[in-house]
């Protein structure tokens, strides 16, 4: 852990950072001690009356803090005493994944547990009023809550019911590419353009974009096959390869947005052309579509990648072979990020992890071929547990992570004290 | 950057960080504005005055902060105000670099300028006793003060003079080879024993340690080459081949201390074996010896790496050969951690670094070949320019970091607002 250090909002006053920080001890004495009068919290957290009286009407107006019932404590006389406490209502955050061709949404209650998560599929040529409509309708089922009628959308449906989600700070969203400023407001990425402005009509709060394989990279270290750990490298195999990094249980995102981008890592420089425009990709082996074709010229058979997946399920012998082959070359490039990094755990996750050992041993072997013996038992490499769901459960810890309100989701268990 | 994170020492509680946060608001505050009355610090951090009271007393009895002069303003009757500012003699930091053969030191003044630096070299099998002297001798030809006795360390010589530095709250030290639990107090590294110790008692302060290397890729981010980018990828092209990373600013350490170990990337499976244990590493082919060899191997006269770089300085055509094939592996191995971590910089340090463009100019057109495209005017490869006393400097800049008074080292400028 890097200790001491504070990343704040780059366009932060100290004056807002001191307001921030004003809140978040306030928030994390309510969340430590339960109910809480005003002269208690002002005994703990250090505050002046005043301060602390301006901060907690802040936290009122906005929902996350409630004033409970006025009630005059038993052995003592008096004007009866206010006890604040979080609101049960407030603080659950969704999660959408705008995926090629699918959308998925997930949403958290207050305790920051998962309430549940749904996805619907599509041809992938819907405009983007029509997705954010499947995500409302989506969301909707998730929610207990009596629907509202809200005001329709530019070109959205009206009739579309919205989810009310109480004291709703942010969506945290994930979008397919490279997105510029991720993680905050003003993020972008390619062919967006009127999402936010939408998704922030229909919710009424802020949206936090950033790529969704990053987002699953996230939500795997948070909550999924490496929530143990708070350093992982996340590689994600499907249609195109990439991938994530979380360094000390939050996520990397390199200097422009451009990091995880293990595809496109060369593996062999007189190999064929990539999509970015270079040759000898990890994404020109590694892919679904390369693995395919793969195992087409190995002489095996199959229309799909379900069907090879299926092939290989059944130890189909050229398939296992691609794989091996594949795998080889996967652990290689792990190996080298692994030098360079340090993460604690891998995740490999994607359609082609669904292949299980047959997969994982190689890249295991070959991770542990090309790493110094001195590294090699500090790292895990593990299959990833969230599935199609990843990318918007990575939206809501992005939401947990960035807004002010809601940094506390709960912290992975360090090994070294496990 | 990732806002909204405030990582944490592991073993602080709550009120401890709530302290903490209370003394950087103090310390932010004076920094700020300057000196300043108890009653202006109440009303400008929001603390109530016991709370206020009680941090001040303590930043005054560190030694941080000084009261200053009573005096009555001059429109005003009553009470003498106290104000309290910066202690000017405090908050100087040191940094040692216990290299392989030679010691190398630093020392910044409070406003965080660099005061000076001074090396020595040795013949590597000096004790660690005998090290400590020389760099305490070294520390006080850097400061102006009267020297002042202290106690023998174990083993120490007893006449050595001791630095007087205010109110120093640290030393930031550099060792060399894996740290556990790096740039902490409780750090280790193998055949330091004892090396904590010695400091301590010898200077009184904590100790904090880390990899010499990793302290250098610090310095070149905060004081160096890439001082206007939070985001370093640093390479040391030396006897041995290494590096670090910093990311926002921070230096990243790995799950395991193990990170930044770009000398063991492998470049060709089938090559030589390497001191960690497998074969075709990075330093294999990068490192001042595999460099000499490779010299001779295509027919070039050198009987020291100072040799070679003199040919290639000269233009010798095997030298400058040899550089352009180390150049491109180099390259190679650096895009690939590109795609990985996204850095804004790529330092090139140690000594291989002073052949200049012979070796930068290959090591940048490999990196661009094996770069996506969209990657590739996002980064700048530099020449390092702290020169031998960059961990020295690392050291300091660590001890900026890490301490909870000192964290405000000024801020790397970000490429985006400047």
């Amino acid at each position: 852990m890097l200790s001491g250090m504070h990343p704040m909002h780059p366009h932060d006053g100290p004056l807002t950072r001191l307001r921030r920080s004003h809140e978040q001890s306030v928030l994390e004495l309510l969340r430590k001690y339960g109910p809480l009068s005003r002269a208690e919290l002002g005994t703990r957290s250090g505050l002046s009356r005043t301060t602390l009286y301006d901060i907690v009407a802040g936290l009122v107006t906005s929902g996350a803090v409630v004033a409970g019932t006025p009630y005059v404590e038993a052995r003592k006389r008096g004007r009866p005493v206010e006890k604040l406490s979080l609101n049960p209502a407030a603080g659950e955050a969704v999660g959408i994944d705008f995926a090629r061709r699918a959308v998925h949404v997930a949403a958290v209650n207050l305790a920051h547990e998962v309430v549940g998560s749904a996805s619907e599929g599509h041809t992938g040529e819907l405009s983007w009023p029509e997705r954010v409509d499947i995500a409302v309708r989506l969301l909707d089922s998730l929610t207990t809550r009596a629907p509202a009628e809200v005001e329709a959308g530019d070109g959205g449906s009206g009739r579309a019911q919205a989810v009310h989600l109480g004291a709703l700070r942010a969506i945290g969203v994930g979008v397919v590419g490279p997105t510029t400023d991720p993680g905050s407001e003003s993020a972008h990425a390619q062919g967006i353009d009127g999402l936010p402005d939408l998704l922030r009509k229909r919710f009424g709060v802020p949206v936090l974009l950033d790529n969704n394989t990053r987002l699953a990279a996230l939500a795997e270290a948070v909550w999924g096959a490496a929530a143990d750990s708070g350093d992982v490298l996340y590689l994600r195999l499907s249609h195109g390869v990439g991938g994530g990094l979380v360094v000390g249980g939050a996520l990397h995102r390199g200097r422009y947005g451009l990091s995880g981008e293990f595809g496109h890592i060369t593996v062999d420089p007189a190999g064929e052309r990539c999509e970015c425009g270079k040759t000898g990709c990890l994404e020109t082996r590694a892919s679904l579509d390369a693995v395919l074709r793969r195992y087409r010229e190995a002489g095996g058979r199959a229309d799909s990648p379900a069907d090879f997946l299926a092939s290989a399920t059944a130890a189909d012998r050229p398939a296992l072979e691609v794989l091996a082959r594949v795998g080889s070359e996967v652990g290689q490039v792990l190996a080298a990020v692994c030098h360079a990094v340090g993460p604690g755990v891998i995740v490999v996750g994607g359609e082609l992890a669904q292949a299980g050992d047959a997969l994982l041993a190689p890249v295991e072997q070959a991770l542990r071929q090309h790493l110094m013996p001195l590294a090699c038992h500090h790292v895990d490499v593990r299959r990833a547990t969230l599935g199609e769901a990843g990318s918007a459960l990575g939206g809501i810890a992005l939401v947990l992570h960035e807004t002010p309100l809601l940094t506390h989701y709960p912290q992975p268990v360090s090994e070294e004290n496990a």
